[in-house]
């Protein structure tokens, strides 16, 4: 070991120690983050929006950053950033948005009242709408800033922190936002910090996503509701329709049945359906802790291609005439249903929404009409393997959980990603600390505390291994 | 003409003339009985509803009736009744509660706010939830009272009115009430005021109703709201499973596949079937001032079968996921659709429910539980033909009316005149002046104002000729 090793050694193991002794303060100012209400999908949130923005900002403000709140035509975008000269940048990924809350009744607590919690196998845990999902593991990675600034005056790279505010509902502002502001945001390499560990105690880089097709599908029928005991039998009933399309969507054997639907799909290459298959993802261990028995997609796959490298149709709402207390006997005049696709592969959001509209079209009464909405859309993705940086957050991560880190697919959407890719030429490597029992997008969200505390001291170790 | 029939027909004349000239204060009256917001399926409302019972109350009161509100488990029942010690009593059923008013929005005016207003072919109208169905209708019943005690100072026969509460939310309490009050509402015919004109010139009456069968099927997956990105292609999702189920339902050819739904409907009679060929009910006079074209039923019936004398399944409302604005990536829990049945001949709602249960249960996958409301079921009736009082009222509305009223059946469901036969023994005359356009059920609802004029003279013919 060179002195000038032992120096580094000594100055990282301080400043794990500085994220050990700060943990109380940590949570308190995690806590303060989740207290704001910042719902993105709901306008009437909107303010909320601002003030989370505001609140990081200052932050980072705080440990020397220059922030910048930029307006857009929806929430604001936050780019914070230090400019030390270091001979690397890293571009930091997150969001200060959250779901919306309801079922507000199945919550147990407020859910922006954050509170410590247990988990029934005694994990401490810190409760709250965004506490996994992105507000805890953004706070992991300022507080690793905290941590390296407070204890060596300095970080080892350059920071560009990019925090948006509409994650959840699609970020349709965000790459009119990147394109315009692609010069301040250049960088090294992009992480981002919003996926979720392999189990409770082994870390995983996340280096494919899929990509999604948001959409709603209206049917109209009748011009108002109409009392079902006179036309009932006679007058086309929409919601009747909405199911029927739904319900073709499947075949028998779990198969989209949209033409040309799977026509850009590929089948992940042998070596990775080999490491998939050693990893013993099994319905008992996946779909068991959320009240389910069997898989229900294609029923020729493996379940860890069903999650991670194959395309999906997914109902997320439906709606339609009476639904309030008791009974209303109506055939109603719409029928709307919420829909996203998972994408995979070389899929475009545009030829799908375009294959599914000719898929309703086909399907439609001649009395009946629709309307689809026009669809937020991004293509899935994937990092080139074994990059040197890939490499080297690989081996921070070994050295803070102490077992080699699992290399995975994603079956969920971060579009950024692919963004990144088109809009700034940057690889990303997708690191987080969330838990399958985070309860994200459901009430009671939580995130482990030792999530935050580990991934906190992780940021620490690869901030420095990519320097 | 005899001095007696003379001095008779003088009377009546002098009773008609009191109706008109007495048409603004009725309006009046009826203008406050319409601003009581009496939604019965709703049970922020149940203030409301005692209010419009004892509203009705008092003016049967002022009309020198004896009447008794009784309270029940739901919404109280009203019962009215004179005892002159005339040779004949009449039963008269109507009801005070009124359907939900959503969609809010669609509504030009407050629907508790009633008003006068005029349609496209200047025809006048009272717009207010309620107008037609059912407070327009009673008042027509009420006023023709109030014309014959204040002109004639008795009234022909003995009166019983009976208003409930609870007709919109399948009327839960009214048999045990009428069980348990038969001898008190004894009478020689009840009349029954809730049902519609052929056309806005020809009276009916109807002799046939359709049965129903109200329930509620909830399917349940996995065991919380699920992230659609982590879960999505191998969770099931109980919208698309009960979207399946609905899509089962109905065959190629609109037949309702549920093994035995049609094992209890008979043909109607062959000189039925030609009258109703003969009404000329077309799609183009039926179905497209709601803005349909094409019957979506059994193909192979005609639609005024479709309508009156098949059986029919309906979802009035469906509901999973989310459902507020933008859009959020779960699979949902569960999934829910509002069910009704019209049912014809001797089809059963017991045996109905139990089939559709099986249908349910072959359907499901085995990681799903569902839950099926025990659900609200009448059987349909039908009149029996040419009794003396039929003969009796059809000359009266002749008479009013100068047409020849037309003997019809109605896809509705009135459960009280199957209770009316089985439990009072007691056969029923269904007289209504509700038209087609009056948009019953849904926003914007109206009763024409001829309808309230002349509805009110005929019931003063009416009980004149049951006398």
């Amino acid at each position: 070991m060179t002195s000038r090793d032992a120096a580094s050694s000594s100055e990282l193991e301080q400043t794990l120690q500085a994220v050990d002794d700060g943990l109380e303060a940590a949570l308190a100012r995690l806590f303060a983050f989740l207290r704001i209400p910042s719902i993105s999908t709901d306008p009437a949130y909107a303010t909320q929006c601002q003030e989370a923005a505001a609140w990081a900002a200052k932050e980072l403000v705080d440990l020397g950053f220059s922030a910048t709140v930029h307006a857009t035509p929806g929430h604001p975008v936050l780019v914070a950033r230090t400019d030390s000269g270091a001979p690397r940048r890293v571009l930091f990924y997150g969001h200060y948005d959250v779901q919306p809350v309801d079922p507000l009744n199945l919550w147990h607590t407020p859910p922006f009242e954050p509170r410590m919690g247990e988990t029934e196998d005694g994990r401490h845990t810190i409760v709250a709408r965004g506490a996994a999902d992105d507000k805890g593991q953004v706070m992991t990675f300022i507080e690793a800033l905290r941590a390296l600034k407070t204890t060596t005056g300095h970080l080892p790279v350059d920071v560009t922190l990019l925090l948006e505010g509409e994650e959840e509902c699609g970020s349709p502002n965000l790459p009119s936002f990147l394109e315009s502001h692609a010069a301040e945001l250049k960088a090294d390499i992009a992480l981002v910090c919003d996926t979720g560990m392999w189990d409770a105690k082994t870390p995983s880089i996340t280096t494919s996503l899929r990509g999604i097709l948001h959409t709603e599908l209206t049917i109209s029928g009748p011009s108002r509701d109409l009392h079902s005991g006179l036309y009932g039998g006679a007058a086309r009933n929409p919601i009747h329709v909405l199911s029927k399309i739904i319900a073709d969507v499947h075949d028998e054997q779990g198969r989209v049945t949209i033409p040309g639907f799977y026509d850009d799909v590929v089948e992940p290459p042998a070596e990775i359906l080999a490491r998939w298959k050693a990893l013993n993802f099994t319905p008992e261990s996946f779909l068991k802790p959320v009240g389910l028995s069997e898989p229900a997609g294609e029923q020729d796959r493996l379940l860890i291609e069903l999650v991670q490298s194959r395309p999906t149709f997914e109902i997320n709402g439906i709606y339609g005439g009476y639904i309030g207390g008791g009974s209303k006997t109506i055939i109603p005049a719409t029928a709307t249903a919420k829909i996203s696709f998972r994408l995979v592969a070389d899929q475009d959001p545009a030829k799908i929404r375009a294959a599914f509209e000719q898929f309703v079209k086909a399907r439609l009464p001649a009395d009946c009409q629709f309307d689809l909405a026009t669809g937020e859309g991004a293509r899935a993705f994937m990092v080139p393997p074994e990059s040197a940086d890939l490499t080297a957050a690989s081996a921070a991560l070994k050295a803070e959980w102490q077992v080699e880190p699992v290399t995975i697919g994603s079956g969920g959407s971060i579009p950024v990603v692919g963004q990144f890719r088109k809009l700034l030429d940057l690889d990303t490597l997708l690191i987080g600390f969330g838990l399958d029992d985070d309860r994200v997008h459901s009430p009671n969200e939580k995130y482990d505390l030792t999530s935050f505390h580990k991934g906190t001291r992780s940021w620490v170790r690869i901030l420095e291994a990519l320097a």
